[in-house]
């Protein structure tokens, strides 16, 4: 038998990495109203513009959008082969904001930039910093953010590269929201339909809202979610080899989690119909198959949008926990956090203005 | 912290409905091909016309049209946070009837009038009667029918208000059927493609049909069907508060049964393709994930409509058991039901006549 | 009560099938992007063509096509009522070629020519051989393909038929591949979207490839995906009657097998974008909800097109197991087969030729 190069990737490892590299990521994937059909399926949502054509129309909208988590979903997807499927950890996200709004019928792909490096101080492993474009079939970028993920080396004695931690905005500036929601007509906002009497005014910088509905999850659910996303990373699928891991158990996509615990928000945030930036996010612990997910939101401020009359944003901390109703809003405790928190997410989301 | 109103719903009490009340529902919802999907792989339909483009088109739609029961289904999906959140049980429906069919593309919306209340004598909770419309895009009434649910009171000292009981029909007059069916042509109606040899007039009054099949239902299936119907009512996704109440379990949505019966019944009923009103509906017991559904059918009656010979209605008796195959036709027994019955449906379906 | 015809059908017997004889099923089915959406979410496909339209058009395609294997459910699906509902056993395939590209908004039905009878030497059953055709809605054959069963016989003392067994081929001739494939612009093939850097002149006859991921399959998730394809085998559904049989619970259809196989398979194969023909397949063992499925490649014999110069076809042995990782390859063992192997699959995928 003729030699032959390996075909199967192993993915990278820290030391693979290089400060300022572009990888461009497989697979491209077209969005249609079957994934949002089964997005809310899945996830539960029920925010209008991005159930109804009608609605999404008539406040100015061409069409009716694909729901902000799900493009997120999908850009994201496509990175874990190339940067995450040797990562020990999802460290965090920062300064991801959504540019353009996405239509069925688009086509998302995805590239990313290598802009941080850190090795950990045992040489097992090490910080990469990577930004995330995803890009539309025009070749415009729809979602841009940072992540960063602790990734293995391969060896331990491969050389350390020089230590480079970007600057990461803590908030996106209020600046640059809004750029993915057109002009909306408030005056045709029609909040019954909407599901909240509420207004951009309405909300008060402290305010607090329990979501109250708990949702349970279940494992065909987080991986039919998963599969929707394209999202590859094996502590999701294979129980196999988690059955044998830490856990014992498959992890459910934190992305995931996220979307759930937005979808639970619309009891309280209902008319706040875009989520245009995600500042930060935290999965304090994971969520399993079986675990009921709750959440509540702090409004931790309220901005106008410089140019902007039509909408408003709402800086939103939102606090999942498994297991645990969150009428008395369970935060952090002492160091760290309640013991049943899963999610902390710091977002900004826009809400239509009083007409 | 400046006081502001609570942003989250508890949903409306008994003392909360007014007789003549009328209720606009969120959240408006665009039904597609991909709505169609899924609700064909979470209940296993194979009705021709909704299956296939070429087939309706051959016998007289103008595109495959959406399954009446999903049409149902997010029609009344919609109603369930104004009316039934607070309810302590679903007692039934009636006089409902299919007006117009359908389309992929289609925007469904709706709207409840309060047309009977009746407190129940130990004041805890009451009777209300609604009227609901399913309304399309063009403000065309597809679906109309009543319902009536017990609701618990907030404040058991409330005042009673006055007992309104409304006059419901029995059935659905045959007159009021057909209106959502356009002209079929019943030469084309191919029955091998159909699935079945039989026409209208091959059906009798009092023949009954073991429709066979068993399907197991399991969590994450009713789960997604129901979020697809976005119908947020808590017994059926929240583990945790189910798990120390009454079944210990989830609750699977009857309307979700109906379905599962529906496609059950493609053996023995293929051609009876539409349902062109419901009569009335009893959930006899709960149905559980993990439990096998069973069907069959009693032809209760057959009526020609006046000025067509293309369709004939069929009155179908439905009743789904649990665990416990149909083939002897279980259903009373003495006072009540056969101890697996969980669902007895009244319906008309039409069929095409012999050509 | 009148008598009347029974309207369940309990499906052909072997005594049933006459030699020649023509049988067209029941139900068609329109494919739409929701359902490859779902079929994506069901499997975890990857593959560029089918998942985006931009990559398809770029390449020759005028639309992104539905997967090969959702066509050969679909079509297979359609069968089951009227050739298997009283098989015993799935006994093989052969001469599977595809011949059209399907897209969405096609319509399938199918249609089955019994080409082969031989009754079993205990007069208890017989092997039924069918030819088994998908059409598109202008009548164009889009698949076509040979399947044996073995079916049990209504009557023990039913005359048994004259023996027929059909020759067939021991793999498609690799003039005969490629016809569902338009010509490809290999030099638009973009290999990083692709997610592979080998074309089909990289892969050696001998060559394996060890496919590394698993997937645990969940109930919900074969059930959705089968009635996706409108199969209503009893067995992948109905744990009440399968809890009492030989395996105490419900089987996976084999087809999902092929189809989670055939996607986990992108990591190694991702550029082997369309499959041309199956040349025989066989379920070694039965896959069931909990199992994690692995697999590995090997390509048995690489060919190049006659008239093509655009792709060229790569024969590949694909081997499934349950619960074992395939490392080192698993596969035959003695007489029979490594007893973690569920599938054995022969296929020829095309893969684009170096430009």
């Amino acid at each position: 038998m003729p030699a032959s190069r390996p075909k199967t990737g192993a993915g990278r490892f820290f030391e693979d990495f290089r400060l300022g590299e572009t990888i461009r990521h497989a697979t491209p994937r077209t969005l249609g109203s079957g994934d949002a059909s089964l997005y809310l399926a899945l996830t539960g949502g029920r925010f209008a513009p991005q159930s109804a054509e009608t609605f999404a129309r008539g406040i100015g909208y061409p069409a009716s959008p694909i729901d902000d988590l799900l493009v997120f979903h999908v850009a994201f997807g496509k990175t874990v082969s190339d940067v995450s499927l040797n990562a020990v950890a999802n460290l965090g996200y920062a300064d991801c904001r959504f540019l353009k709004p996405v239509y069925p019928g688009d086509t998302l792909s995805a590239v990313s930039q290598v802009i941080g490096l850190k090795e950990n101080s045992n040489r097992q492993s090490g910080v990469v910093y990577v930004r995330s474009k995803g890009y539309n079939q025009r070749g415009e970028t729809v979602i841009d953010y940072v992540r960063w993920v602790m990734v293995r080396k391969r060896d331990v004695n491969s050389a350390t590269p020089e230590t480079h931690v970007p600057k990461l905005p803590e908030t996106v500036a209020v600046a640059n929201l809004g750029e993915a929601c057109p002009r909306i007509d408030r005056a045709s906002f029609d909040q019954e339909l909407g599901g909240s009497p509420d207004w951009f005014e309405d909300y008060r910088a402290g305010e607090r809202i329990d979501h109250v509905d708990g949702v349970t999850v279940e494992e065909a659910e987080h991986q039919m979610a998963t599969r929707l996303y394209q999202n590859t990373a094996r502590v999701h699928f294979n129980q196999f080899s988690e059955g044998q891991g830490r856990f014992g158990r498959r992890l459910i996509y934190g992305g995931h989690v996220i979307s759930l615990a937005r979808a639970v928000s619309f009891n309280g945030l209902a008319n706040a119909f875009h989520i245009a930036a995600i500042n930060g996010g935290r999965h304090v612990a994971p969520l399993f198959a079986g675990d009921t997910l709750f959440a509540w939101s702090e409004i931790v401020e309220t901005a106008t949008l410089p140019g902007r009359d039509d909408v408003g944003a709402l800086r939103v901390r939102t606090v999942a926990t498994k297991n645990r109703p969150c009428a008395d809003f369970p935060w952090r405790e002492g160091e760290g956090y309640e013991p049943h928190v899963v999610l902390e997410l710091d977002a900004w989301a826009l809400a239509p203005r009083r007409p």
